[in-house]
């Protein structure tokens, strides 16, 4: 038996705590609970415990879950989609310790249903519609499945020369879907890898870069390595900064506004760039946004990329949600630029399907990544990794340790097709188109930037009625309107206008959902009004 | 319907692409394939496409990804445990580019048997002797389902609050069965906190450590600051130096040797330390470790403790693999000295049955880590954030995104209950004891350093062979015992010699499977020592 149960072993031994008498004493209590199916055989001495592993009370426990989790998706509509309780509900719920003794799934998933359920923000919901979407879809749930069931640790390419080598398939079928330069693909110098986040992609790119500059110059040119930006790119690298130790004073955030729908001016990084390289200071990245995180804007990377050769700068391109869609030719020209970029990030687990984690990273020069985060210890050498004959992701990323992330991304590109993605992020889109049209017939309310993807950047703007008010208005819509638990929208700023975000991009949204979404907004909205003309007539 | 199938919507849009007219041409190859099961409904005018998210569709695949991988376990012995692949074997297989039509998912099923497995080196069979154990189990796999199904992204509380609340609990619950000090659990200033892995664990303590000093001291301080460790630490501590920045000649590596068993001289890090102090530098940083990597040498926690305590370093204990047994009474001593140090980690995902990745890394002090890793972009602001009601564990980490971990955690602690686990590791250990007698029993061997958890270090070491002879025996031995593909182990060297790994901790592993292991290793040594003993004759 796998797991030596107490009972015999302990006497073996002949040693015994207290703890572990009781735990005797108590051994009924370990049966499992599960009913037997006509033919099982009976599984070891003690009967139906639970063991670490084995083959059989795998299958049947984990077909329970699979029905769990189905059932989930069938009633996914019935829950409030923000979750509603309150900060430090579960503590009250739950025991303060863990239990000495085994418990049943069957009580597990009624603690799911219970308790942790409620405290669920329903990601998965077709009325979400909050910040981006993270896709689960049946492929990528399939692929964790079989990740987790594998649950091998790729950190060197001899510790499952599958994980490593379809990664670097994956990631180059995934390049050439964008269109992208073959010396972001793995055949010459450069190559693409999953990282977990977009923060960590932009992070390990930023390293290299700073690593890069530092071999040059020197240790001591820290202070004055200068990073550019927009006011508009994701705080991911404000944070990647704060942890390679960039100098506060040093990360230029240029200002955006409406008149270029908060797309960087390329004349207003050339001129902060040259600026600072007359005062002696050494600018050295720039990452340019591909559909920022707030309103989805398009950085003008072709002519951003020219500055950035010009002053040789690490140009890193974060297309963390918007570049999905441009695998579909029509969106493929917002990309036109990356040709110059040094590095590109898309999140195939925001909106590719991929469940949570995928983010897609791609490099030109894999040297530089691997400058910069490898180490190479006696416990991890290896005859391959030593005759330099495999790439080792462990050198390419943060942590050590990686999931087999490459079999979700696989199993989506196979089982949806290059066709049906498409499809699916065009369809998002068209529903988009919707709402945008629906918020334009309604003169209470404004579209405040253009739609390009399937995001709406939209506020309520009733006539007359000022910006102080209108913040206030729209602050008290988003409350309202997620309060009501039927839909889930998130919130930006734009030019100090507090602005609603309305994100299509869940797997089971259609058009009924958008439509409703918009009448749950239009109601609350009529409330709010209706306050307002009350407390304003009286 | 979720999923618009091109065939309708893009008529209804009047435009089509050259690929997507190819497409609908194709458009009945579209079926997915699957047999119907009689009294199911037909889904949809398409037949059986899979959709991105249908509950039905995914109960039916799911149902069989769970009897291929419960297959998996069932014959997870007939594989060679180290993949014998060569490198580059899977470009070969597989086609360039992804498919433009769904492929069905027999299809991809059979490529991961044909394809993936022989590329798989299977850290769960119970031949898996080497690193350390990588460990899946019924619940720990049930858990990965609930996560990857729910698929929530819980970066801040509002957006999945059981997430957070969950982990706090359960962290709190592993830190009391740890028996760590209170002031490391939630009620006061400290807390637990669910990181991918212990380089990202010690990274982020680095960082907190660094920018308290700094804030204290100035940005100008970095080439003063000065990290300590010993010989033996993971390379995870140096590669989060580089990161952070510190000055490659601030990184103090005190040497260890075999009279201490491999374990860091408090003598040595206090002359160290005061030395650095004398000569003007900061001394910020020590990471001592519970079971180092290489032999579970254990530093003298307490002692190095009161030295931290004196200098005012940042005490991190690194427990990654070791801290797991210290929840049973007998091993918690080992940790002894943990009231003195700021953080504490242990890896769940590798011996603890919680499938990866789910590092477990305790901190004192909560917002030193806030204070380094936080960012507040408008878009992710909420009411339960601003008003400091809640903890937002995107402020504890690297990304932003993350998992829902503490369901695989709370699933193992529940569903096998603390007294099996602690008999899981017991038994383990006991299983390294065997093999420990084994190895002394043979005169053409020994071990290295003195067993204390489930790994033993040992060597092929026969009489009259010099130290570059036994090196040069065990590269060879360590080769020709994993070529077999019957078992893997992996190696080190401790003071110059080349030293084999036999890490017991795969939940599949029993005594016969270590007792066959010692076999294999045995006459691998037989024929090697042949070899040896025809050409010293010859």
């Amino acid at each position: 038996m796998t797991w030596l149960f107490f009972s015999s072993s302990l006497a073996a031994r002949g040693e015994g705590t207290e703890e572990e008498e009781a735990y005797t004493h108590n051994n009924n209590s370990l049966c499992f609970g599960f009913k037997r199916f006509p033919g099982e055989m009976e599984r070891g001495i003690d009967g139906w415990d639970l063991k670490a592993m084995d083959a059989e009370q795998l299958r049947e426990n984990a077909h329970k879950m699979v029905d769990f989790i189905a059932d989930y998706y069938q009633s996914i509509e019935s829950f409030p989609v923000l979750s509603q309780v309150q900060p430090g509900y579960l503590r009250e719920l739950v025991p303060d310790s863990a239990p000495h003794l085994p418990e049943s799934l069957e009580q597990v998933l009624q603690d799911v249903k219970e308790k942790i359920l409620p405290g669920v923000t329903h990601w998965q919901s077709p009325n979400y519609f909050a910040y981006y979407p993270s896709n689960s879809s049946i492929a990528g749930f399939m692929g964790e499945m079989l990740s987790a069931g594998l649950n091998i640790v790729g950190f060197s390419w001899i510790t499952s020369p599958a994980a490593t080598e379809l990664e670097m398939i994956v990631m180059d079928w995934l390049g050439r879907l964008l269109n992208l330069p073959d010396d972001f693909l793995s055949k010459g110098q450069g190559g693409g890898v999953i990282q977990g986040t977009a923060s960590e992609a932009i992070l390990v790119v930023l390293l290299a870069a700073r690593d890069k500059v530092q071999t040059k110059m020197g240790k001591r040119t820290l202070e004055k390595l200068v990073v550019y930006t927009s006011d508009q790119t994701h705080s991911a690298l404000k944070k990647a900064c704060q942890i390679a130790g960039i100098f506060p004073e040093n990360f230029r955030v240029i200002e955006t506004d409406a008149s270029t729908n908060y797309a960087l001016s390329p004349g207003m990084l050339e001129e902060a760039v040259s600026h600072d390289v007359s005062s002696g200071l050494v600018p050295f990245f720039f990452c340019a946004t591909l559909g920022t995180t707030s309103s989805t804007a398009v950085d003008p990377l072709a002519t951003l990329g020219e500055i950035a050769k010009k002053y040789e700068l690490w140009f890193h391109i974060d297309a963390a949600y918007a570049g999905c869609a441009c695998i579909c030719p029509e969106y493929r020209p917002y990309l036109d630029g990356v040709e110059e970029a040094d590095s590109f990030n898309m999140n195939a687990h925001k909106w590719f399907l991929t469940n949570f984690d995928c983010s897609a990273l791609w490099v030109k020069d894999r040297n530089a990544l691997i400058q910069s985060l490898s180490t190479n210890p006696e416990f991890l050498k290896n005859k391959a990794s030593q005759a330099n004959l495999v790439v080792d992701y462990k050198d390419w990323q943060i942590p050590l340790g990686r999931r087999f992330r490459s079999l979700k991304l696989w199993m989506v590109l196979r089982l949806y097709g290059v066709a049906n993605l498409q499809q699916y992020f065009r369809n998002h889109i068209d529903l988009a188109k919707h709402f945008d049209g629906l918020v334009r017939g309604d003169s209470n309310f404004e579209v405040v930037t253009p739609r390009i993807f399937s995001l709406v950047c939209f506020r309520l703007a009733p006539q007359n009625s000022d910006e102080d008010l209108r913040n206030q208005l729209n602050r008290g819509l988003l409350d309202a309107v997620n309060s009501t638990g039927k839909i889930f929208i998130s919130h930006t700023v734009l030019s100090g206008k507090y602005v609603l975000r309305f994100a299509v991009g869940a797997p089971l949204t259609e058009e009924r959902h958008v439509s409703e979404a918009w009448e749950v907004i239009q109601l609350e909205a009529s409330v709010i009004l209706g306050k307002v003309s009350n407390t304003s007539r009286g």
